[in-house]
């Protein structure tokens, strides 16, 4: 449940907004980003196993680290990152975000699911891939609209 | 539990930073600031009490509201607000803070628990008291340093 | 005299205001904050005794001084401060805020003057008074609207 | 050739960096973002695609258009973009960044190169691939470092 | 006298301080810019002839008007303003500027003197001036380092 | 040709505009300032000498040097600068400027073609010229509105 700028119009301006997240037994928050904003992740309950991948200047280096109820991790703006129920029940969380309106961006449905569809070769060439293998994506990703 | 750019470091330039706040039974967070962030609070479990007291300009009018489970209040920047735990068991919220380093003024030890402590016959003016009043409040809220 | 962006439209977007305030003698600016700027003050008339209260990570230090004509003091964004003519003639300063739209928070008038009123048993049990004072100085400071 | 705060200190607090693109015929400068500035880019000589990918918010919408020389497009902080050359001529670009170090996350090359790789099964959650497919591509996109 | 971080390292981070302008009768303060703040000036003491010239997207424009005591004006980050002193008594004012260093460059110290001093004939061509007037001007305003 | 924020509304918010300078041989960019951006200028053809002077708190110091292709020059927020073209053939220069608006003040047009036009006897003190030299260069100065 996000609760930014757009569900409350108070938070114009404050600068920040607030997430909770569920995850299901071994459920995952897939690859994404916050285009405008740090996030900072505590965990309530479960185990989370969370990561970011540092950028092109950072060699693309992962971090990552398993935690436990009270743990607090932190994803720099922009930077793709995950996270992983590694338990058998729920886990929960909550999440600051340094904006009142951060975005989000699930990397593969941004690529694969945009829409229009970006060229497969475009996408077959940059991700190493078969062009068909690039469509079979497209089709999965890519929801009538 | 404050987790700011003094606990983590790698929070620097984050521009924010979340709190684990714990009510004991009808236990209140009193009157206080946050003099560089803004404030969003989500009540995880019990039910709450909040307010804030706008500034001179809005004729300090206070805003209040009985928050449940997932209910969310926003606390503008600077503005003194409270919370109370309404409830006969322990309340637990999570708050996200506009800064890595946003501090807290909890008003009743400013004023009154300061070292040095203010002039009394000052706060005695300000606040409408006896001197001997103030006296007896400075010694309440000073604390040995 | 208060000069903020809501006297002088032009100074939207220019992150600035400036206030005038005339002491009588022996007057007081009493316990106040500005949740949006920080204040430089220089004065020009008098003697004026001014300090500020830090936030509690600073152990609600109080830091003080006496400024004669052409002294400067520096008030840091959200942070109590107060100001005390010295002489039996009246005083003048002036001061530089670093927003155009500060804001001011009367301590005493905001806790216990706001509209509606805070409830007595929250302030008693914050300021370590008996509720029965508490309504005696809600009584003072509440005006009617 | 990017100029950024690393190549030139006196880019320093200046908030803006310069970058000029070369691109080879048909060449691509494939799905990337930029974590910490928004992209203003000027072809200067040959024919270029250029597109971005709005975030989940505004349905991961597409935005592409074909620039000649002395066009130009812009890219939100943030936003997956790319761009390709059309022609069987180099192309060259001149673009600017707003901040000393924007940073550059190449897609494909960050989610199947990082180092450490990310854990197989979750990415191939993320992306509906075979784990067998995810495999092969982070031998692909991981170098020895 | 001006009181920037310069003078006073406590006001880092405030993003404000403040000049005291004394005018000798008949005297002006000549057109100069502050690359880094916004200027709100409030006059104390005299008459003060003051104005400002918009950039060239707004024509050049001149903005001016005659200030008494009390009377206050704002002049916009980095455009090139004047004060004259219209009485032939002292006059004093007071300006907050937007930035603890806001810098300031008076314009025919900056071009005419400059240290090296800028080539002679592209001052001239700039200023529509002879060489030799330039060279004279250049004479005058640059000193010995 | 500039691109800033009134050219392309999708600029708003994003902090940054392209400019492409044309230097005809032997032609001049006069010294201006931008009051609201830095500029990073990269040569694309030609030879350009380029410079800035530096505020009255750095002496009016005078920065220069010589741009081959390729290289780069950063002019800082405010400061007054200038481009020559060394070359008897045409230059072409890309600036990045740090702001959607950062705005142009071209030093010898805004003091002596502003309008109305600013009194003569102030510019004569300011620049130390004759009052009949100051209204000669009004009248180049000054277009008809």
């Amino acid at each position: 449940t996000t609760v930014s700028v757009d569900q409350i119009p108070g938070l114009n301006t404050m600068g920040i907004s607030l997430v909770r997240i569920d995850y299901a037994p071994y459920g995952q928050n897939p690859p994404h980003t916050h285009p405008r904003g740090s996030e900072i992740l505590v965990l309530v309950e479960g185990t989370l196993y969370v990561g970011f991948i540092a950028s092109n200047q950072n060699d693309n280096s992962l971090f990552t680290t398993v935690l436990h109820p009270g743990d607090v991790f932190v994803f720099p703006i922009g930077m793709i990152h995950f996270q992983i129920n590694l338990g058998k029940v729920p886990a929960v969380a909550f999440a600051g975000l340094s904006s009142q309106n951060a975005g989000v961006i699930t990397i593969a449905n941004a690529v694969f699911g945009s829409y229009p569809q970006v060229y497969p070769d475009l996408l077959a060439k940059a991700f190493q891939l078969d062009e068909s293998v690039v469509r079979e994506l497209q089709a999965k990703f890519t929801h009538p609209r």
